[in-house]
């Protein structure tokens, strides 16, 4: 240690090592577990986590870790992943886009090489073999908004609460490189007497009068307006604001595919899904049919959008985002969403609003009477009957592939989270979700279910998942949709193709693998109707806690008809030539 | 299409698709199976591959294929890799990276959004939402040799001769990004009938001879000259002339860990396995009192040279290199090994040599007799137990952690090839490495075994690769040692933290999980040495096709010596303050 590292180290007020730092303020800003995989160059930083009252996850691989991260983070606020340099980094960096892609706020933090390894350019074993201790990094700073190396003691403890305020203010993963050498380093722990600032800067007051304003008389002179909530509403935390709009207002509200779980769905304004032509035609009447809309945090990508199918005008939209407006064409850049819509509930003058009834519209909550309970179950019948089954505050994660369409036709009770990944679109990442969702309720101290749909193609990707969730004897509810392969796909391009297939498991037999208990879990396989309407009416597998894993059995060439729409649009996207 | 593309397009003398011109290139270089997702950009491009006459593996996700794409080129010379962007890509790019790390030839190809999609910065699924279609492209590009963006369609053969071309003389991973309108855009098929030059450049004569006269000077004055085999030499395909070289000398040779099974370790004159202060005695005796060390492709690694620990001085050695040679401190850029040890094998006087005699060093073939049979199997006694059930041209793959250490006191039988991944390390790496090195032997034509050994811990990460094998009715016997956790890091630190430990499954069963069947595959599990000895010499389990997946039972703190001391010489570097 240098002399003036010695004078700095002195000079501190309560001394703290930097792994004591970094987990504190991770506790601080409401982690408790911390996922990933141990590696050489972090193994004595995991020595400080039970002091910081954090728990470790010890997942089964870094893909995993980083998907489960992800879905902690959607639950619990935020979530940290720690991996090693390069081989662990890398294998977790497709969870990472996601996360960034997706707006979720994930610290990434990766234990490397002691900065005298670095300085000295060594052939160190997870290198590229080149000396080039930085290239992890960059290739990391793509799919992050912040970028911290912990290499200079006097500067760490500042770059910490910098890039964790990045982390949580973006809602987007930070990469966070932690050298062996550095984690013992002392810095000053009275920093961490005062928590880091997490709040937003809000609107300057004068520009958000004006756009409020112009919001105010749009919406006073509509005859037919409605709200349509999207993703960013919920990653970008105007949710509270939103709900408060909708509760004043009673506006018919749909939401976008990602959007959906943002607004309470048994309410009588609630009209359903709106994803363009792939909407249910009364959705699609209302929404086109609209004078005013009014976009809560929009993402208008392919698949939220059926393949950019809407059919409404920019002349009737109201565009509010997380750090923009939009009022018809006129853009007003810096303006935020949670502000404004604060001060247009609070000034909108109810007298002077025209409110639609749209009763009957959108998912029915209660499926059409069972009749052919020995029919093998297919799509139509599954997701209304899905609605009953579902209890206030369940978390429901879907899968890219038919379940993530199906969900569509599902109503939820008040307080469901639905969590998908329709931009990024990776499969595998719900069965990490789920795990991680499912722990960051745990942690909340909640006992809310968290319940998978996933695709059996899917599955395959991240199956080791369920391993996890068993060791933290995680309330899981598993549908696993056995129809045989990449339906989704499928109906893309290949129908009959042999890229399309794959090996056919004994799914449900991966519990007793890993090791689960017979008291907390329990296998299940519906194969018809009839078997399903009864598991799901069943009251221990309502209730009982633990691992519930059910394989259900579908048609290989079934699938919802807004699927059906959106792969259509993408084939066409895909083969376009002009 | 323009009017451009169509003068360009009926000049062709034989029209053939993108996808046809590369896949019959990936033909053409040697390739049979093609590992890899699909997803729907690169579906159609997919639907080409039968009539190139390549095989889908069907693989279940992409950081196994990519590490399945590595193993199949260590053993069929090169290998190609599918997935699709963002999400795909990013999955495998850890393989990707381990593959450049350690020189293997890998092709990566990435269906991309079309063009047009491209150039209007569309919010398309698989992307950031930013609209950057190059950022994956760009994070591939620090583990790639050379990166082709097929855009237009007047450019692409060249690219893709250029680029396969690259990818297997600088044996690293090559990027091809695929564009989904461009895979059928019509290109000229009259230059399939030419087949890519694989040659590599000679060295230039004069040059060449100025080093192999000083080498042959050097080796003629010399007492007690030994060869050392390192991981280049393999990579860089010296073999060959390392092979000839010492069946004219006879001289003592020895190999790094990464060099293992470079060398005939039947031979007399085989000493075992060099890496400084690990090496049994005798070997570092050996080659430290050497007075030449003629190291062939040296890779001087932490892992591969027991944390530095060589006692070897640089006035003794002779480095020759893929791109350069070293004869004590002369440097000579662009000289190439292959060219050089072939001129220094036809030109040595072996009336000059002195070549010392070393019966009796390294590992034994035969295994100490057996006693204790109700013995737990220790690591001491079983690696060089297993010399003796190897067969000639087995293929052995090790795992990072115990197994690649282990392995260094197995005597390989002639012809045996060695697969490991020292320098990068990425564990679960070998499960998929076991399946495409198996995948690779069959399309050899070959019916050589893959024999695995994987660590408990290791084979969770990538465990579901077993069912490629299985899909593919590979000949493939895993052992998986079951020491209940992550016994490699509890030598570096932390024995008995939490963060070591894994949840122990019922690992064989997967075989039944991942559909197996009674004829093709076979489970066991040993629980003392006279169970493994006698499965070893049973004649079913050597004999039979298929799967057989092993069990092995082993104390948690039971570990290869070579391993203790690198761990201390890892964990005092990642400590290391000055
Ligand atoms: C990591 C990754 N690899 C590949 C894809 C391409 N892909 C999208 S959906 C899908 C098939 C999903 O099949 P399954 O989970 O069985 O769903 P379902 O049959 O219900 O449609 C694939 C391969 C992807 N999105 N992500
Ligand atoms: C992808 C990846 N993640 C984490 C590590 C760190 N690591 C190296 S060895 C090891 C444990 C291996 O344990 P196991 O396979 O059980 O081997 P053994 O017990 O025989 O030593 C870990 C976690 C790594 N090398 N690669
Ligand atoms: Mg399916
Ligand atoms: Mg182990």
């Amino acid at each position: 240690m240098s002399a003036s590292m010695d004078i700095r180290t002195k000079s501190l007020s309560k001394p703290v090592n930097v792994a004591q730092y970094l987990f504190t303020r991770l506790y601080q800003i409401g982690i408790r577990s911390v996922h990933g995989l141990p590696g050489d160059y972090n193994l004595v930083a995991l020595d400080y986590l039970p002091e910081c009252n954090l728990k470790w996850v010890g997942s089964v691989n870094e893909l995993n870790a980083s998907y489960a991260a992800d879905g902690y983070a959607r639950v619990k606020g935020i979530s940290a992943l720690i991996t090693t340099f390069g081989v662990g980094e890398l294998s977790a960096i497709n969870g990472i886009a996601g996360a960034y892609s997706e707006m979720v706020p994930v610290v990434h933090i990766v234990g490397c090489p002691s900065t005298i390894s670095q300085r000295n350019g060594m052939l160190l074993h997870h290198t590229l073999g080149n000396g080039d201790f930085n290239v992890f990094a960059d290739m990391s700073a793509s799919v992050s908004c912040a970028v911290a190396k912990l290499n200079d003691p006097a500067e760490v403890a500042a770059q910490i609460d910098h890039t964790l305020r990045e982390c949580y203010i973006k809602s987007r993963p930070v990469y966070i490189m932690l050298p062996s050498d550095v984690v013992e380093d002392q810095v000053e722990g009275a920093r961490l007497d005062t928590e880091i600032d997490l709040s937003i800067v809000e609107n300057e007051p004068e520009r958000e009068d004006y756009v409020v304003d112009l919001i105010l008389k749009t919406l006073h002179s509509s005859k037919k307006a409605v709200v349509l909530a999207d993703a960013c509403a919920i990653r970008h935390r105007a949710v509270p604001e939103l709900t408060a709009f909708l509760d004043k207002t009673n506006l018919p509200v749909f939401v976008t595919p990602m959007g959906k779980s943002a607004v309470d769905e048994t309410k009588e304004n609630y009209g359903g899904v709106y994803a363009g032509d792939a909407s249910h035609p009364d959705v699609k009447a209302l929404v086109e049919g609209a004078d005013v809309v009014l976009a809560v945090g929009g993402l208008k990508s392919d698949f939220n959008t059926a393949g950019f199918s809407y059919k409404t005008s920019q002349l009737n939209t109201i565009d509010l985002h997380s750090d923009h407006c939009v009022v018809r064409y006129s853009e007003y850049p810096g303006v935020k969403m949670g502000g404004v819509l604060r001060k247009v509930t609070e000034r909108l003058d109810m007298s002077k609003l025209s409110v639609q009834k749209i009763a009957h519209v959108g998912p029915q909550a209660v499926a059409e009477k069972l009749e052919g309970a020995d029919q093998i179950i297919d799509q139509k019948w599954f997701w209304p009957r899905v609605s009953d089954f579902l209890k206030e505050n369940d978390i429901v994660v879907t899968e890219t592939g038919t379940a993530n369409f199906g969900i569509w036709d599902t109503k939820f009770p008040k307080g469901v989270t639905g969590l998908n990944q329709v931009l990024w679109g990776s499969i595998g990442w719900a069965v990490g979700a789920c795990q991680g969702a499912a722990l960051g309720a745990k942690d909340a101290g909640s006992d809310r279910r968290t319940i998978l749909f996933e695709g059996d193609g899917s599955f395959q990707l991240t199956a080791q998942e369920v391993s996890t969730m068993m060791r933290h004897d995680l309330n899981i509810i598993l549908f696993v949709l056995c129809n045989d392969g990449y339906t989704i796909e499928r109906f893309i391009h290949g129908e009959e193709a042999e890229y399309n297939d794959v090996v056919e498991w004994k799914y449900k037999e991966l519990v007793t693998v890993f090791g689960g208990s017979e008291q907390r879990t329990k296998k299940y396989r519906v194969n018809n109707k009839g078997e399903l309407d009864a598991l799901l009416n069943d009251q221990d597998f309502n209730d009982r806690k633990g691992m519930r894993f059910v394989e259900v059995v579908m048609d290989r060439m079934d699938a919802p008809n807004s699927l059906r729409l959106t792969a259509e649009a993408s084939a066409k996207n895909n083969a376009r030539r002009e």
